[in-house]
């Protein structure tokens, strides 16, 4: 296999033109009643589809942060559904459950994870397949919260449920994204943005005065997330500072190294999670980073049972024998239903081979690396905070607006695609590498698109 | 296409018989290094994989409910992983959104549901695609949350959001799936089980009385969920008269027709949504029974806003121009991230027509009343309760006891799978039609599997 084969690549935009709604004029108000022949349905996909396709696996993407596609993925998720057995629970069909545990495993042991989190020690903890990081954020809460629950209550057998809940507190840094505090709100709890620093690291000392402060107003702190890569910066917090002062207040500690995680594959970058012998539950997308097709997102529990036993539901018609002897992976998720999922991360890792998998992070870590140079020898340009994997965040020097006109001319150009954010009130563009196509030549690419927008811009603001 | 095409049949055991653990020894304990063969990885998934598979898809199958497989919905699949866009906003992938957005009414229609459920109708209401009926009861139920709290805030404006969560009661059948009691956990909210009635459906008396009770106990209604096709027996709640009564003490009315819904693409079984006007969601799955390999859960929402507004969570990373004239499907569901799942339904629809998948459900109805026939026919078996759509729940006369042992003479014989439940202390056993490639002969075949172990059972026990 050409592991970075060249794709062909035809002249379109990165960004499609169509505005809301242009599909639905283009296709029937009905279903058929009789079936329709496939050369038909295949045409349409060209003709209804294609044109309203933002795409992702472009070398002129640069938005968000990658989503992963390979061949060997995709032809796993093809078995997966000629097979296409639900995996809910053992029986449901042993080698689904089966797999996932052993591919969690080689991929815990190819982060190298403490020991507690894989199947594999004989201990208590270990993977499973998340669909999202969102959904592998909210489930470590809701395990975080059944455990707080449950010490408190021992201590205040008088407090009812919903005393406890309305006292608990999690944390987390005004970097985390957006999911960290849309799983507050699901689960119902209060969770704080802690103020990050300015390398935009959440600190250990801002926790522990956050978790003091609370303390002293009669609160329970039960939950911490760590970003390792945030989605504005892929700025790394200080899990080895967070995680002590956590455990010291029995705080649980979840990491979301939801992009950045695929990199700790490299020996090099796990300086990036040291302290995670701290943490209680660990998350990352390979199906980010990391060439597996969406979805997969791995998550790492050392205390699944916290999960398992709060929100355990068990008809009949989900029972069977072997209850007890491996995991029904139903109860470690919020869905009920699961595909076959593991056969992706299985393919993957055998047809690439770990050292194809390093290399990709490598090259991509190179482009950003690459995109930052040509950007800092422009007088005009500066970076915002510090490059890391494979995104480099920069801005002209000046204003927000200024800014927001370039990205405004960027993206209307139409051939690459980059998405903004804000920090500190400072607007800056982030120039994500995500195809796995990318070269070189790309890269130059996408800085001439930046650079040539900027003559534009300034030239008009002199006229 | 050959609609309903024997599949090829060989001779194995629709449940395999490895243990637990059985896979770990037969595959290396690490992620080569090195790239191995597609061969090699192809070869395994026959010696590691397939002796672990339960045929899901096999006409011998017939335990919980079916879990659709069909070639448009794999060829499909294969599009969206090629494609591999993430669909979070409108902007992230246009077509994605906007294909669902049409897809949705397609089915709306298919299945008749009122005008306020329909994008096309130009209100409020539309659809989406949730992974799984377990997702999309627990956004009915968020949704059902936030718009009770907001009344009773008004109400109340010295009550705090717990206090009001405290009073939060919502309501469901005894007969309804574990993942409705799961979604109450999940939640963080009461949910009482109401006892259904001698046909195991849940009535509207039973449920105001319920309301009356706890609304006198200083308690607040906010949710019902009605179950279209029961899991235990395929019981159809009385929408007709739950309906009316929520709307009456503002509850708010989830239909969970997960399986059965499919169904009602069938004029004459709609008769069995009678009050479905009345609903504020609708939910099922066509990766159940509608030829849509999972996941594909349709939910149909009038107020769509209630959990849009509720967990909006707004970075300027996912923000975009066209912000309010398309929906954001990020707002609609847990996760962040979602794929192109449209594209299954479309080639299902398309490629089937909606004459097929009429036929597709009348056959397997057909199957169940031919199990009933035969089941009836002997002297030694009884049916249990009403055979509906495609499930015959059956067993011997005589005690739970009698029954466990047949059910598990049955399946230790490895040709046929079935799953028990239990209702009312008796236990029985569901025989579901499950494969699309079920024929007559079939159904026989799985007779004369329960036939000969009642035979052997009953010999043993004369003994």
């Amino acid at each position: 296999m050409k592991v970075f084969a060249k794709s062909s690549r035809k002249a379109i935009r990165v960004l499609p033109t169509v505005q809301p709604g242009y599909l639905r004029p283009l296709i029937p108000d009905e279903a058929p009643q009789q079936p329709e022949k496939w050369e038909d349905v295949m045409a349409d996909v060209e003709r209804v589809i294609m044109p309203g396709v933002t795409h992702w696996h472009s070398p002129k993407f640069h938005a968000y942060f990658p989503t992963a596609n390979s061949y060997p993925a995709i032809v796993a998720d093809m078995l997966s559904g000629a097979i296409a057995c639900i995996g809910f629970t053992w029986i449901a069909s042993p080698a689904c459950t089966e797999l996932e545990v052993v591919m969690l495993d080689w991929l815990g042991k190819m982060l190298d994870l403490p020991q507690e989190f894989l199947a594999c020690s004989g201990g208590q903890g270990g993977g499973v397949i998340q669909g999202t990081a969102s959904e592998a954020t909210l489930v470590a809460l809701l395990g975080a919260k059944a455990k707080t629950m449950k010490r408190v209550k021992e201590e205040h057998p008088d407090w009812d449920d919903h005393t406890i809940v309305s006292k608990l507190v999690g944390y987390t840094s005004n970097q985390s994204h957006s999911s960290v505090e849309r799983a507050g709100l699901l689960g119902g709890v209060k969770l704080r943005g802690l103020k990050a620093d300015e390398n935009l690291k959440l600190r250990g000392e801002t926790l522990e005065k956050a978790i003091k402060e609370d303390l002293e107003a009669g609160l329970i702190p039960f939950y911490v997330v760590a970003t390792l890569g945030t989605t504005n910066t892929c700025a790394f917090d200080r899990l080895d500072e967070i995680g002590p002062v956590a455990n010291q207040y029995k705080v649980w500690v979840h990491v979301d190294a939801a992009y950045a995680g695929s990199a700790f594959i490299c020996p090099e970058y796990r300086y990036l999670m040291k302290g995670i012998e701290t943490a209680d539950s660990f998350n990352f997308n390979p199906h980010k980073w990391m060439l597996v097709n969406f979805d997969c997102s791995a998550m790492w529990l050392k205390e699944p049972y916290w999960i398992v036993n709060a929100f355990n539901v068990d008809p009949l018609y989900l029972k069977h024998d072997m209850q007890g002897s491996a995991p029904d992976y139903r109860h470690w998720q919020i869905p009920l239903g699961r595909r076959f999922r593991a056969l992706k991360l299985w393919f993957v890792l055998r047809l690439y081979g770990v050292d194809n998998l390093q290399a990709h992070i490598r090259r991509h870590c190179g482009f950003a690396k690459q995109f930052e140079a040509l950007c800092v020898a422009d007088d005009r340009f500066e970076i915002f905070g510090e490059v890391q994997m494979g995104l480099a965040c920069f801005k002209l020097k000046g204003s927000n607006e200024l800014n927001e006109a370039l990205l405004k001319r960027i993206n209307g150009r139409g051939n690459i695609h980059l998405v903004p954010s804000k920090v500190n009130d400072v607007y800056f563009l982030r120039m994500a590498v995500c195809s796995r196509f990318t070269e070189t030549s790309d890269i130059d690419y996408s800085w001439k698109e930046v650079s040539a927008a900027a003559d534009e811009l300034l030239a008009e603001q002199k006229k």
